[in-house]
């Protein structure tokens, strides 16, 4: 396959420098204690925004802010009638978090779309750029940018605190952000949103392949467990007579990892943490509480599954003479992505010369959101040992760079019609 | 089966009434904010020493304590040379204890000896009731009493800590316990050792009967396995590529519990602590850290069966790409009880019209250390509900009674050589 000399261009080292810089640039903003971490409304986001608005000004882009804080940079098409196509991702990052996730899709959408302007003109339709704010969550709720670009961010959510007892309202506003209108309304004049992202797991890295296409992203279960059994003397107390809550336990995650296994398909089954009490080497412990974490992105299938879960529980339950007790804390439905737009990014692929890989997405993203007032497509780059949330997350600059010329060209395809 | 006349006397209502004031009132000594706390060298401790102290001389004993704190109260024989008959249990606590653990082998003790010293005159062989210290650990190591009268209380014990920086040595002689002779040397004057033990488990209750006579005080291996694995996102990380040291220790739980049950037998298998790194609901584990308690009265078995638990562990290890580290806590051989003093508390429950039932000590007890210098003898009382270490511990005064009539019997046998 032959590849295009303007996509050359663009990938040319000039680009992958420049790109790499942003990417250097804003992973020093915020870096502290804790590693890299910039929750929305601080001094360091405020900088990283600033940062972000000045290169969209320098690349021709208009630049605004809306009420939450989200920044819009927007290059105007010719036709006026024509609704816009955007990119972009998120610049808030976890605590401890690395320089690639979110940014790389903020920094690579102004690189891909400043080289459409600098080598196009301007386009028929509207791009745009989005870095929005409060994806991670780490200090309030997460996805709270572009939830709030749907108008689905409900006025109890504004008024919910943070660890210090601020509330997302009162943040907001100390820097600035009026949060109006209420309630905010949803996005009509959006035609497509394209999400650039690290994948944050090791499945491109083992395959060898420099670009993912995302099918859909996951939906997900979360439940805590809690398991009451009863506290006795390990020494005493024989094996039969025990209701040991502990033991139950290990049966139900081993119970629930086989069937998930043996279910078959994409789903992913984690439990992360876990605590017993009294939680002594010398006493049968009287409680255990765990955690499950499920994805999968068959909204049925994930369904079905969480109910064989509880069963199985409920079987082991039966059996060691323990209660079971679940408390569902997250149910995300699974998000498709649009087929027409996965065809656009897989020819926009191919026409890079670059391999790429259909996969599933596992962990959640702005794009399912955005999936509310437009169709998404997410494309996915490797991630070094499939590291994330960590100061070690690492995706080379040829990498990125090479995910920054497929969404060009896609972006391409959609705001020029084809014209070039 | 005839009860004997004198047995009845013991049995009366006036001793049941004394036995249960001298553990209501002990049971006061050091009930605080954790419940009932009496650790060894503090004012409350020395209280109860002094109480018990007390009670003895009434009944007629000669009283004194040795280097370490331990109250022996005799009672001479008519036989200058015959070795001494002794009983005895511990005065401390474990942190919000019961007022029965321990108390009752001294308390019963008392009036055991005092019932026969005032019924039968001066024994041929000596008498001793013994009210060891710190056989808890809940300051300093356990059965630091009996083992300093076994003559194997080592020196770098003596200057171990508390949890605020106190050495044993230096508490000790705050309290006036000179611990000389350095190093202890073990009693070479005693005929036999029989300690009157609350059960702690919940198997006499559920036999409906009133005396356990243990045949042997189980051994015990404690270790604590660190599984280390990889941490990794629990949404982008395919089942097939994670190494979840979770899910890994979930399983070796469930291997090893099947390993121990098949064995067979009297082994008893504990996990009672567990956690895991870096412990997030959707993080798969880097790390997940729990011990293991098993017990059994077969030093062969034991040492088997640890060895095949290591096995079990590897293999959940090779087929989890995880590393299992193995660091032992605790390793406590059996100590068989003297079938000659088995035989005479047997006999001594016939003569109450008592029946009685051998088992187990899955329990440690001072007479693991009074092994090492005389025969040893175990009798157990039920204990409600198989509750102990805790404010619930309940033996009723009739229940304590019967085992303070078998353990007065027995002593007459062996003190007063059958002549009554």
């Amino acid at each position: 396959m032959k590849i295009s000399k303007d996509l050359q261009k663009l990938n040319s080292h000039g680009y992958e420098v420049l790109l790499s810089s942003y990417l250097q640039e804003l992973g020093k903003v915020g870096i502290g204690e804790f590693g890299l971490w910039r929750s929305p409304y601080t001094q360091e986001y405020e900088e990283a925004a600033n940062l972000v608005a000045g290169w969209m000004k320098e690349h021709g882009f208009e630049v605004k802010k809306d009420g939450i804080g989200n920044i819009i940079g927007r290059i105007e098409g010719t036709d006026n009638q024509a609704r816009a196509v955007t990119m972009g991702s998120h610049l808030d990052t976890v605590r401890g978090g690395g320089i690639y996730d979110g940014m790389l899709g903020v920094a690579g959408g102004i690189i891909a779309a400043g080289y459409l302007l600098k080598t196009y003109g301007r386009p028929q339709n509207p791009i745009e750029v989005i870095a929005f704010i409060g994806e991670e969550g780490s200090r309030f709720s997460g996805l709270m940018g572009s939830k709030w670009m749907a108008g689905d961010l409900e006025e109890k959510e504004l008024v919910k605190v943070d660890e210090n007892g601020i509330s997302l309202k009162a943040a907001a506003q100390a820097f600035g952000y009026s949060l109006s209108p209420s309630g905010s309304t949803p996005r009509s004049d959006v035609e497509a949103f394209l999400e650039l992202h690290i994948e944050q797991g090791p499945v491109l890295e083992a395959k060898g392949c420099p670009i993912g296409i995302v099918s859909g992203i996951t939906g997900m279960r979360q439940a805590e467990l809690t398991i009451r059994g009863r506290s006795d003397h390990a020494g005493t107390t024989p094996m039969g007579m025990r209701h040991d809550a502990l033991l139950a336990a290990a049966k139900m995650i081993g119970a629930m990892d086989l069937c998930v296994r043996q279910s078959g398909g994409d789903t992913v089954f984690t439990v992360g943490r876990i605590s017993a009490n009294p939680g002594a080497v010398n006493v049968v412990a009287a409680e255990t509480v765990f955690t499950i974490d499920m994805r999968d992105p068959d909204p049925k299938k994930l369904k079905g599954l969480y109910s064989q879960l509880e069963e199985e529980t409920l079987k082991v339950a039966a059996q060691t003479g323990v209660l079971v007790e679940w408390k569902n804390i997250l149910a995300v439905e699974p998000v498709p992505c649009s087929p027409i737009l996965r065809d656009i990014l897989a020819e926009a692929a191919r026409k890079a010369g670059l391999d790429y890989h259909e996969m599933v997405s596992g962990a959640g993203h702005d794009a399912i959101m955005a999936a509310r007032f437009a169709p998404i497509g997410m494309l996915f780059v490797p991630s070094t040992g499939g590291r994330s949330h960590c100061g070690e997350e690492y995706t080379s600059p040829s990498q990125c760079m090479a995910g920054v010329t497929v969404l060009a060209e896609a972006i391409r395809q959609l705001a020029y019609k084809n014209k070039y």
